[in-house]
This record gives structure tokens, C-alpha cells and sequence, in this order.
């Protein structure tokens, strides 16, 4: 309907606006920029989520944040507002296990993460490490010789979000994949959070480090790659010119969408506003120009009045 | 005179060895892999070294170990029976260094590295912060809400090989590479030194993962970047053609020597083997067959009896 032209549908009349909301059966949505921000909910984004249930629709949330399960996005989905269920939640931690299970995986997972990871290995019976601090307590010398314990039956290694990344779980990663027949997976890529006055470096770049020292790429379970809606697109009622992927981060959301052949929507309240898809616009990047949404809107909410 | 054809030494007649000898007036090697292995010296590699200077041949070390000072350098060379001297000396913590004085920064250094950095940088007077584990203590919230504390007067960052690499760290060099102005150095970007039964991640693994979370890229001081030999390069009885680059490593060691126009040989003592040539020249990667050495040897040692 406004394929690629990144239209700003609050300045569009309002019957183009129903039109628009009539032309999407199944909905799939970011959390974290697009739903809520942290622990607080983004203005009217719950209204609009449940109001597009409320109009017959099929509603997803699908997150690249692989440090809960799906229980505790549940949970906090509840809590702001949003009316969820858990069948409803896709999440990278709960794809990462759910690839393994059907794979009939019978090792042990090295998990670079956090217990978001390790709870959906948990919920479908597979064996894995700790996670928390791993640092190195000595040298460098006595780490390689002394301290240096590979755990035996070691099949997968799981590389997600996590906030006690270190060296020597970099080694160990390493060291593990060094045996070709381990898999590598790979929750996310997503780069960075950026914050005022500082960044949080997000689970694409410890990926990155593991890869490099490694000599491995990873399967990567999350947006933008389409593995992350794979078992949702068997629904032979989900069309996928009938879906509508709303994102606040282009090259992970958006290009989701571009992917799988939805409809896409970009909301301001997270990563790329507007004057990032002008300048994708302006230039000569046709990668960059992938990213392009179809519609935008400052906020979700802002859809509220048209319903 | 056997350009790009990986010729082993020890199968020619002893006179083409000696006019191949006779080929080159400086000499460039590499330390870890072709000198010395840790704290043993490869067998007959300080014959050979040494033996070179008595022909009359400039010798000098290029090392991308960012963990020593030129001095700490030349204690170990010594030690292990190197005729050497601090000026021969190229490592990426001194050129680092240079390349900050050369400038004339007078801002502070973030390091992400050891002690081989930061002496080096007060050896030129240049203020820094300090090394060693920088670890979560608390939760992540705990962490960017009140203990994620960024110093004032950063001018660069320099990332060396750190066995205590953090996520704090790469937090703190992500968000001062935020400003546009800070510089942001890599000392070299060797993936890993694999071991019999692990993997030890090099300088590049870690340096990857603050390129993707500042989303910059450094600039990088080692091989196989000629600008790690600019300053010899202006002396001018050094002459490319005449010069022997000496390396186990093909990627950072052969490929700085072909950057620059130099002579190279592999010494099979380190990272790649003549197998890992061989595969080269039978596939279709141009950018592998940069790496295929003129001239190769099982040990720089198996020199020695023909000189």
C-alpha cells in the first residue's frame, strides 16, 4: 500500500489511516522501543496493541532481548498493561532451546547469557553451564595452564546478551567450537543500546568477539532473519502481505519485515527515527535502503484515535 | 627472484639457498611463532638472526604483541640469545604510543590492554588510565544507573589484548568512541593463538567487539598495515626489493610484506603450515593467494647450514 516510502501516517487523512489498519490481519511487534522502555510502558502502546486484538487480529511479540523467558516477558507484558498470553511471546532465548529440542540435541550447552537462556534450556530438558561472573583470577599464564577447564559433552554454545562477558568465556567459547561438530548459536545481533550520555553494548557485539576468535560464524536465531518466525509462517491463515511487523530498529525489525515479505512500520520511541530513513534516502547504499518502512509513526500510541 | 611460489629452502641446491641469501639487505621478523614460542627460543632461530648481522644485514623485529614494552622486549631477546638492540625493536604498544605523540595528543588515554600500553605511553609522557579486571559488581541496572563512571578528558582509546577484557570495558570505550573526536587506535588484529586443546583469543577478537558496539572502526597500528614500518621506511638505503619480511602468521606477516613490496618467507614454527598454503593455491579466494608466501621453511633454523 505505501511500499517503502517511510509515510508518516499522522499526517494522513483518517479514513487512509483505516484503510491502512484494514489492509493487516496478524501483527507482529518489538517489545523493548516499541512496547515499553525498560520497565516503564510507552504511552498508548498498550491501548493500540489490545485494540488491534479488540478488531479480530493475530498479535505477536517477537523480541531479540534474550535475557527472560517467555514467563517473564509475560509476566511483564501483564503487569504494563498488555493483554498477552505466552503462546503469543516469540523471544530468541525460547527459539535458541526450541532449535536444539528439534534437533533431538542431547549434549551439554556452553551458554555465553544469562538465565534467560538457561531456563528455556531448563523448560525443555537440556543440560547446559552456569552463567554469572567468570573472570580471570590470576595471569594469564596460570589461566592457560592451571585454570583453563574444558567441560566434557559439550555440544552447543549459546552466545547471547551478557553483562558478565569476559575473557575467559570468550576462550572457552573458542576452545569449544574448535570441534567442528559443536553447533553455534547465536541469539541476536543487534549491536548496541545507545543511551544519553553512554552505551550499553548489546549482544551483536559479544557475538562479534566469539566469532573472531573462533573462526566460526553463528546461526543467529533473531530478527532480522527469518528463522525467528519460521515455525509462526507454517500457519497457513498468516499471509504474509497481510502481516504487519512494527519496529523501532531498522536492520533487525524492519528488515524482519523486508525479509519475510510483511508490511512494516516504524515507530520513533526507540533506535531509528525519521531523519535516519531520510538519510538512507539521500544516499547510495542499497543496503541501507532495505531498511526503509513502510509507514512510521512518532509513537504507537499515536494510531489510537484512528481505531 | 621465487615470487609468490612458497619454494621450501631445504629442497634447493645449496647455491640458489646462498643467492637467496644474497637477495635481500634487511631483514623484518616476526617474534612469537619464528624467534621464540612463550619463554623457549625456537631452535636455531638465534644463529640464524644473529648470523644475518654478521653478513651485514640490517635486522629488525616486528612484533604485533601489544603485552611488552620495547625494553621488556629486548630483556626476553637477550636472554634468549638475540643479538639485539632496543632501536630494532617494532611493536605495536610503542607505535601506538608514537602515533599519540606524533600528534602531539595532550588528552587521556581509556586502555583496553596491559602494561605494554601503558608504559609505553608514559615513556612519551601521555596520561592514561589504568589496567587489570574491571568486573560487574552488581546487577546490570546497578551498573549504567550508578556505577558506570566515565572519567573526564578522554581523548582515544587504545585496544591491545586484554586478559581481562569486561563488559564494563567495552561500555566504557563504546560510550567515550560516542564523541567523534576521541580517537580510537587498535594495536593489531590477530583473531587467536590456537593451543593443543584451546583456544586463546587474540587482540582482534576483542578489538571486533568495540568496533561493533562504538560502530567505528579503529585504526590499526600492526601488520599487516604498512603504516606499522612508515618510519623505517623513510630511511632510504632500505629498499622494498632487498628487504626479507620473515613470519608464521600469512594474514598479518606475508601480507604486511607484500603490502609494502617486500620479499617474504614462512617459517612452518608458528600459525600456518605449508598445508594451509597449498589449500590457498588450489582454491579460487584471490584475497588467500595474497597470502602465499615467495619462499618457505619448516624452521628459520634450516637456514643456518647454508650460510
Amino acid at each position: 500500500m505505501y511500499k517503502k516510502s517511510a509515510t508518516d501516517l499522522t499526517k494522513l487523512p483518517a479514513e487512509k489511516v483505516k484503510n491502512w489498519i484494514n489492509s493487516f490481519d496478524t501483527v507482529l511487534a518489538d517489545c523493548d522501543g516499541v512496547l515499553w522502555i525498560y520497565n516503564d510502558a510507552i504511552e498508548g502502546s498498550a491501548n493500540v496493541i489490545n485494540k488491534f486484538k479488540g478488531l479480530g487480529k493475530k498479535v505477536y511479540f517477537v523480541t531479540n532481548n534474550s535475557t527472560k523467558t517467555r514467563p517473564e516477558f509475560l509476566e511483564k507484558a501483564l503487569r504494563l498493561g498488555f493483554n498477552m498470553t505466552q503462546d503469543e511471546i516469540i523471544s530468541t532465548a525460547y527459539v535458541a532451546a526450541q532449535y536444539l529440542k528439534n534437533r533431538n540435541f542431547d549434549k551439554k550447552v556452553y551458554v555465553v547469557g544469562s538465565t534467560g537462556i538457561t531456563k528455556e534450556l531448563d523448560a525443555v530438558g537440556i543440560q547446559h553451564t552456569g552463567v554469572g561472573p567468570d573472570v580471570l583470577q590470576t595471569s594469564l599464564h596460570h589461566f592457560v595452564n592451571h585454570d583453563f577447564k574444558l567441560e566434557d559433552g559439550i555440544g552447543a554454545v549459546i552466545v547471547g546478551f551478557d553483562e558478565h562477558f569476559s575473557f575467559p568465556k570468550m576462550a572457552k567459547a573458542a576452545s569449544y567450537l574448535n570441534d567442528p561438530n559443536c553447533l553455534f548459536i547465536g541469539t541476536n545481533t543487534d549491536e548496541r543500546f545507545p543511551m544519553p550520555g553512554y552505551v550499553v553494548p548489546g549482544s551483536g557485539s559479544i557475538l562479534r568477539s566469539v566469532e573472531v576468535c573462533s573462526e566460526r560464524k553463528a546461526v543467529v536465531m533473531g530478527k532480522p532473519n527469518p528463522f525467528v518466525c519460521e515455525e509462526l509462517l507454517k500457519d497457513p491463515t498468516i499471509k504474509p502481505e497481510r502481516t504487519l511487523m512494527i519496529g523501532d530498529r531498522c536492520n533487525t525489525d524492519i528488515l524482519l519485515g523486508v525479509n519475510c515479505g510483511f508490511q512494516t512500520l516504524l515507530v520513533g520511541t526507540g533506535i531509528h527515527k525519521m531523519n535516519d530513513v531520510e538519510s538512507w534516502r539521500a544516499g547510495d547504499d542499497e543496503e541501507l535502503k532495505k531498511l526503509i518502512p513502510d509507514v512510521y509513526l512518532p509513537k504507537l500510541g499515536d494510531l489510537y484515535s484512528h481505531m
